[in-house]
């Protein structure tokens, strides 16, 4: 999803130029930095007349203190209620009044807010966005209950589903000692006994201007929509000072690990390996690059090493793929996966992986190999469907995990460099075996 | 080694009795708590004219704050440096000059300091002890070097040593989310990065009277002593009131985890299984007496099942146990562990203990076998060597842990109180496979 996301900025870029100016290498994104410290990002989009504005806060669930897990993620059920100046429901029914979209989402590094609406409503939604990054009324009134909720949501969205109750113990695994084991949504222990006063003081320390990127992408005018945020955003005074955010980092050593959770409800046995690797804004140079490419030569398309082997010629798995999620603001994750086929037994198609990738670690991959990949690469992303919102998704992930808008605009150049060494290279730096967190998710007999 | 601890008093009580007062059912312990909230315990220990004085406090490597894993430790060496009262290593000076013993040793739960002196050296050893409690000097030119001489210590007890890496990350796959995850020691990269600010704000939060217990054990008087304690200890001035020990707890449910760690420097290969189980302080009536004897009859004897079936009858390990450590403040661990003998592979010895387990899980103890554990457990204990410092070490640890001496003088009692059902009961509640931390310690081959 993530290398999509960060993908499809290149085809944008590519398309965009292709039609505006030929001899325009820059795609025409315009940004500012008020004096309050917030970032505004203006990104053209003229295809319709509907423009995305996102806010985004630098925050996420890896800020969560600890004991307190899912008070970032609370957020996104706070930011609906009331403000000194709005009454609870008054945005978002402003929103849906002119046919709008909102929404709101949470990851380890990010938090962010938007709306999809008509150009013209945008001064409107800044209004609103700017009132509620520091006029939320919090009382317990709202705020209990709303732990129910979140509860509720948790109970649906991990302990109904077998899969993710093991996705949260890996990740654990993998992320040992950093907060990047804390799943988004929170441990249910520590949810159930948060406190209004937990989120006031988050909500003080982190929903101030400088820790928020506004992204506007759409058919607007960059120097009025600027105008726009200074009348709005502009006029928020921060109360507190900028905080570092800090993070704990996991021993750079680590044992291999196999998790296996069984469970009546499983009715497709699945198995997962992953290794630790760089994200996009730590790895070393062209290292992020090898790895979204080898991904896609191991497991990232219909002619992927694992598709013609282990899921078309040997018919040992219905699927089985591969992952790198460069898109992080630290420790990132490669890995495998496969989904055993009719009576085909885990562990086999566990050891058809483990061939192909041995195979890789001694043979390597090759320069035809590489080439495919990097044509699928792009193909993949022409195809699949680009959109306003994902368009300022790209953008706000980018800047509040620390990129620039430069280095995406690179990212072409930068793929295009990669050499069959650069991929044997990582491959054999990341993927050991005896450092990697195994999945098995099985149904539970009897 | 800590059952042994604990059950060590029962002796202690049971023989002073016998000896000294045939009527009195409890032991002559006697406690104060100073105007500052230090407490003071003095167990008469009249065998020979020396005295073991410990100062413990309730903190430890579970409070080590987040990021700055090994602080806690730290405080075992920088107890020994100089004071605004006297020179680096004066103290240490004084205790060898009268051919006196020291240390000092930290768990998760707790820091002790302690001397095994003769009674006329009390009254100084309490002025040094109380004197460091609150007047250590630190500054960068000792606290630089001796965070390299931890990293020394560290790469010497745990990098040289394959089991205790694998251990570490055992533990904190058992331990997710819980302080008891971290290593004591602390981990490599946050050793690394401590900062002298750390230790002088821990040692400014927890280095209190009223964060201290000091046990004297030996040949003295308790009025006496009392009143040398006033002397020193009654003098020092909180100069912060009583902390709140906030701990993170693991989410209740958990996957089942294997670690397995391969390194050329394996010479034995050997198998591990914990389970989580509730430690003698936040157990339910009865189960930590019934873990206790369950361990005994499954792996805590020459006589045990395990013994019997895999060591002798089967031959398949030099070494197959059992392990309950239920003195600890928090959620503790009860397990198994075998090392194969000969060419055995790791995963029979590991079958034979599974085999076993079920075997228990399905048909339970016998009333003979726990009549046996019973005496087995005295037995070990009476033929145990007891010391006047594990005397005092198991009273301090008691007591910071949140116990008090009535728990104990109760604990013969409570051990004759359990029934087979008591302990199948508990065998069917912890040890569920589903639920286990297995560790697999094998050589790296070629």
């Amino acid at each position: 999803m993530h290398r999509l996301l960060l993908s499809l900025i290149f085809v944008f870029f590519t398309a965009s130029n292709a039609i505006s100016n030929e001899n325009d290498p820059k795609p025409n994104i315009t940004e500012f930095t008020l004096e309050n410290g917030l970032r505004l990002v203006v990104i053209p989009d003229r295809r319709a007349p509907v423009v995305t504005h996102m806010a985004w806060y630098k925050v996420g669930s890896a800020d969560d203190p600890q004991g307190s897990s899912g008070i970032a993620h609370f957020f996104e059920h706070l930011m609906f209620k009331g403000t000194s100046t709005y009454k609870d429901g008054e945005f978002s029914s402003a929103v849906s009044a002119i046919g709008g979209q909102e929404n709101a989402f949470t990851s380890w590094d990010y938090t962010a807010y938007y709306q999809k609406v008509s150009p013209l409503a945008l001064a409107d939604m800044m209004k609103f966005e700017a009132d509620r990054m520091r006029n939320l009324v919090l009382t317990e009134e709202l705020f209990l209950p709303e732990r129910d909720v979140i509860l509720e949501e948790r109970s649906g969205r991990v302990d109904r589903s077998p899969s993710a109750i093991l996705s949260e113990f890996s990740r654990a695994a993998l992320h040992v000692n950093h907060p990047y084991a804390i799943p988004i949504i929170g441990w249910e222990h520590e949810i159930a006994k948060l406190k209004m006063v937990d989120a006031i003081a988050f909500y003080e320390k982190w929903y101030q201007p400088w820790n928020a990127i506004i992204v506007v992408a759409g058919d607007v005018d960059p120097q009025e929509t600027l105008k726009l945020a200074k009348a709005t955003y502009g006029k928020i005074i921060a109360t507190t000072k900028p905080s570092e955010r800090e993070w704990t980092s996991s021993p750079s050593s680590v044992v291999a690990q196999t998790l296996e959770y069984k469970d009546e409800r499983v009715t497709q046995p699945s198995w997962q390996r992953a290794f630790r690797a760089p994200s996009y804004s730590i790895a070393q140079e062209g290292e992020a690059e090898a790895l979204d490419l080898l991904s896609t030569i191991m497991g990232g398309s219909a002619t992927s090493r694992f598709q013609k082997e282990i899921v078309l010629e040997q018919e040992l798995a219905t699927a089985a793929g591969a992952f790198y999620q460069g898109s992080s603001r630290d420790m990132s994750s490669f890995g495998f996966y496969a989904v055993p086929r009719g009576d085909t037994k885990l562990e086999d198609v566990a050891k058809a992986v483990e061939a192909q990738v041995d195979k890789l670690l001694k043979d390597g991959v090759t320069q035809e190999e590489l080439d495919r990949a990097r044509q699928v690469y792009l193909k993949t992303i022409i195809f699949s469907q680009d959109s306003q919102i994902t368009l300022a998704r790209i953008f706000g992930s980018v800047l509040t995990i620390g990129g620039s808008v430069d280095d995406f605009t690179s990212w072409p150049d930068r793929l295009r460099k990669v050499t069959v060494e650069d991929i044997n290279k990582v491959a054999r730096k990341y993927l050991d075996r005896n450092r990697s967190i195994t999945s098995r998710l099985l149904p539970k007999e009897g």
